[in-house]
């Protein structure tokens, strides 16, 4: 209930495969990204993470995803797990990217 | 140069530790917050994040936190490490905060 | 095209009924939120906005919705106008709201 | 106590010089901005917003920026007034930007 573990996929077409989840709620996998504003032709990304081990199923967790291959930008995925009226997991995110700038002087369009 | 290892303390009092970067970027910690909503008493929790190891030190970064000890939220941070006009390692970041709630009706107000 | 004056109803069952457009792009008009967390009941709230008047009817724009008269919360809403391939206009939006704090120590949490 | 009409700045630069607030809280007024990504020359760009009229002087308030004079985006505002220790009247905001985009395939990257 509400392991993360195995392969996801969202309304933009990305998907996350999510290897085992330990019994700390750690995880790792790969994120293989839809979408970009990146130069470089997209690959797929390491992502490490946490999830609570809630028993209600209920969980939220967190990820961050390193975009290395093909990109300096860092995205991070805040969300929680829910089971919808047809009894499967849906995952509700909201991320921030990361794109690296030049100085603290360009911080303020640094986020997205 | 821009490697997360160390204690860092932030402007609200919380501080981070964070070990051992190794040479994929991903590292683990501790992160003791000094604010917090949950009912419970802060203690402090595990964090796990990846960076880019750029030559020129001003590498992106994300990690998140499990509040577990403490509370069922999820907080993922992102950022970018620059050296202030002192020499010394300042770390830019924003954060997101999921907090638990019952379903998907509730979930517009899940995220700050 | 693109012009906001007019009903709109989003996917929480909210509803905006802004009214004219004037030329400069300023707008006013209700909106009638489906979903709130204040203790009071919710009531249809004056929102105050501008957009732009492209003719390409791919406007963005922003508005702010003042609470008053069940909150002292303030909401602001930043988006783009869209045709979908049913040739319905669609408003893509993110939004901001700022609940009321005591002091600036607070201030981390004020805004989802 | 409180009330927005008057000049700011914030700590980029950038000053807000808000004209006469009205009794229902709505005011109007011309922002300034340090910094932009735009192509074009920053200009003054008009402003319209809403602010609460709480008597403790804490009023949470929200504002929108049209930047057409030079760029097609629009940025929205909001915050909350604090008086800091030594008297001085001080404005915690936070901002989301829209970027003007093609279409809806382009929307994930539309707002920072």
């Amino acid at each position: 209930q509400c392991n993360l573990a195995g392969l996801w996929k969202n309304d933009l077409g990305s998907t996350m495969q999510v290897h085992n989840v330990d019994n700390e709620g750690n995880f790792s996998g790969t994120y293989h990204t839809a979408v970009s504003s990146a130069k470089q032709p997209i690959q797929p990304s390491p992502l490490r993470g946490s999830q609570h081990l809630d028993e209600d199923g209920k969980c939220t967790f967190g990820f961050v995803v390193n975009w290395k291959s093909f990109s300096d930008s860092t995205t991070v995925f805040v969300g929680q797990c829910f089971v919808d009226d047809k009894e499967r997991e849906v995952l509700q995110t909201a991320w921030l990217l990361r794109d690296k700038v030049d100085g603290v002087d360009s911080n303020w369009k640094a986020t997205k």
